[in-house]
């Protein structure tokens, strides 16, 4: 057995179909995000501006945020010291429960290292713990999703993605008694669109389901006090699970669920992903928990985030670049082709110094690969200028196709008024479902 | 379905069968360490000493490493951004990655976001990737390199804990160019022995098995420079993936493997648990790095750990105490009763403010509860003697079995020589396996 050579093959293998990831080794710099130096493996450090970072608010480098990690590592260590079991259990990370517990108005709140692992913990404990369950799962959750759901043992059947019709035609083939769980997310983050929340708790209700949502590209960013987009929808009391992360709108690590007494203990209990590893340490919780405070007080961080969101889609339409419509503030620039979209990627990156990483298969389907443009609060006006300009010259070198005119499709009700860039106050829309 | 219920009736068994756990709310002070506040949630908070973590060195509360978090935090930010492919791969974890690679003398290394991760992705990765794998595992592996070798659809065989004639006769029975991919520990945490990893290495060669070691509760304690048992024995070189945490020695968070740059390539490029994770924090990634600098060049860091955990398990031997010999760090003391091992856990807290959580089934078989006392080298040895004294008044309160005199296995070379706590200078025995 040529064990090395093995390894070697795979790899070449996704060289061959252009599938091969090469990180870029960013050095972020508080004081200058979404500035940061890139440094390449051959050549000299160089300075860019991240465009496709998921840290969508800039929380990370909100200096409350920035402080509060640097003060509870000083105070009390750069580690929790053991799993929550055997003295793991710190007291800011007990805060930390609180106020998520708090944020989604729910009996409780559990913390687990990554986002990725609260949906294999939770998702999988729940169902084994409901006899004969069946999951019910939308045809493009998140791989931590499908890999909670394949853990467990339950049967699952898939939902066509957000088709609320083929929902109801699945649950309406059960028996009324049956435990069933619908797995969905409200924020689907390649594509940017927002699921129907009220229709699924409205069948949920009718169908005597479970509801668990992953609101993890929406917590810190939707809703009054940033609870998601199930709050914004005034459906978060009628979700069962709401499971979020710590990493991208708030800014830190780590992930949760917020639920009844109950079902946080049941998977405190019966989870190995949670049960046998060590606890997020007291100083990413306390940083965790400023910056679940400041998203809750101040709804303008919300606004400026949409706006400069939308300002962004707007400019690169306007331009004729193929932006992929959603009412979410995430902004997909097609490319549909591997080699393309990389060489895209590598264009921006050598001659306007913008980082977007090339989103390809299998993150997205084959022949939808994409730019997946992500503005925060600290892309000013200027970065967007920039950004739009770069994507112009990147497009016409390469020769990728612009959008047709009749292709673009404003999300602005009053197109006409919004003249970016010389019109900064244009008002962007309240953040609706593009079905109502 | 009655939801609800069902989650309060799967809790109510658990208290039934005395295996509701309940995590100590522990505030951490750098300054005091092992001494803790105890924040229970009825009554007073209370200080205590805590003698039963994993930062077996206390490196988390090591001011360099929290220094080093407190000024990446400000520096860098609070989180990654993004996964390790979206913008999340920062300098500071470039940096880590090179310097746990150099570590372990590695090719390459690649950090997970927890040590349960790096062996649920590595291990199910690596056997996915070998053409008819099979997985052979040690009966007492951890559950999380269960979780991985049961993830992966590769055929698994279970060999006899530590039992390297077992693993011959089942890795005699295949032909010699199957793959396959031996599983083991370095130390087992629970009981504290160490796997004879040079006759698992010699076993390796002769039959054309890879070697991947977990060395999670060895690295920054054994070996020159902290690498682990492997280097101590000097079987480093000889294993083709070492896999270890940030949480335990090195005192931060997070796992991680080091190997050739085609297994870290490939586990890198497939694993889904890694993929689709928010990469650690610059933060802790700059921690984690001081940490292992620190540990690299400290071996009186290591000596004073050694002397600390020896000084405890004799003095408890010496009182009566059933110490589970065995020839590392950890102080495993039998109860072999759930009921009892939670009384006499209790019982140390609230009548002598010493923290030892119980360690019960499903974490140890029933009927071999104990309690698992972790000295390192910030307990003194006043420390010490406080310990000898509660535990023998909670052994005879609740009339727990003392161990027979006979039981007693002194470790000790010379054990006349050292009467602890008079004579402080007794040196301790140089950490070889039991089995030499």
């Amino acid at each position: 057995m040529q064990y090395r050579e093995i390894f070697e093959n795979a790899i070449g293998k996704l060289k061959s179909e252009q599938r091969y990831r090469v990180f870029a080794n960013l050095e972020r710099d508080t004081e200058r995000f979404p500035n940061a130096i890139w440094r390449p493996d051959n050549g000299p450090a160089r300075d860019v501006t991240i465009w496709c970072s998921n840290d969508y608010l800039g929380m990370g480098v909100n200096p409350e945020v920035t402080k509060a990690m640097a003060a509870a590592a000083k105070k009390h260590g750069a580690g929790a010291g053991g799993t929550r079991n055997i003295s793991g259990t710190s007291y800011p990370l007990v805060t930390l429960e609180d106020e998520l517990a708090d944020l989604h108005q729910k009996e409780k709140a559990l913390v687990f290292n990554s986002g990725w692992i609260s949906n294999l913990g939770a998702i999988s404990t729940i169902a084994d713990l409901l006899p004969n369950c069946l999951i019910l799962s939308d045809a493009l959750n998140h791989n931590s999703m499908i890999e909670g759901v394949r853990r467990s043992g339950a049967e699952r059947q898939i939902w066509r993605h957000n088709d609320v019709a083929h929902l109801e035609e699945l649950l309406a083939a059960q028996p009324h008694e049956r435990a069933k769980l619908i797995v969905f997310e409200s924020l689907y983050s390649m594509d940017g669109d927002i699921s129907p929340i009220k229709e699924i708790c409205d069948l949920a209700e009718k169908y005597n389901a479970m509801t668990y949502i992953d609101e993890v590209h929406a917590v810190a960013m939707y809703g009054e006090r940033g609870a998601g987009v199930a709050e914004r929808d005034g459906q978060m009391h009628r979700i069962d699970v709401i499971e979020a992360t710590l990493a991208k709108g708030f800014g830190v690590v780590g992930g949760y669920i917020a639920s009844t007494a109950a079902i946080c203990d049941a998977v405190r209990s019966f989870a190995p992903s949670f049960i046998f590893s060590t606890a997020l340490p007291p100083a990413v919780c306390a940083a965790a928990t400023a910056s679940v405070r400041i998203a809750k007080g101040r709804p303008e961080l919300r606004m400026a985030h949409q706006r400069q969101s939308w300002l962004t889609k707007h400019a690169l339409m306007r331009a004729g670049l193929p932006v992929m419509a959603n009412m979410s503030h995430i902004v997909p620039v097609m490319v549909g082709n591997a080699e393309l979209c990389k060489a895209a990627s590598d264009m921006l990156l050598e001659r306007h110094n913008i980082y977007i990483q090339p989103i390809n298969y299998p993150t997205v389907p084959r022949g939808t690969e994409r730019l997946r443009i992500t503005p925060t609060p600290l892309h000013g006006d200027a970065h967007i200028t920039h950004l739009v300009e770069a994507m112009v010259d990147v497009w016409n070198t390469l020769g990728i196709p612009f959008a047709e005119a009749s292709d673009i499709e404003s999300p602005f009700a009053n197109d006409a008024d919004c003249t970016y860039p010389q019109k900064k106050d244009c008002s962007f829309p309240q953040m609706k479902r593009a079905a109502e």
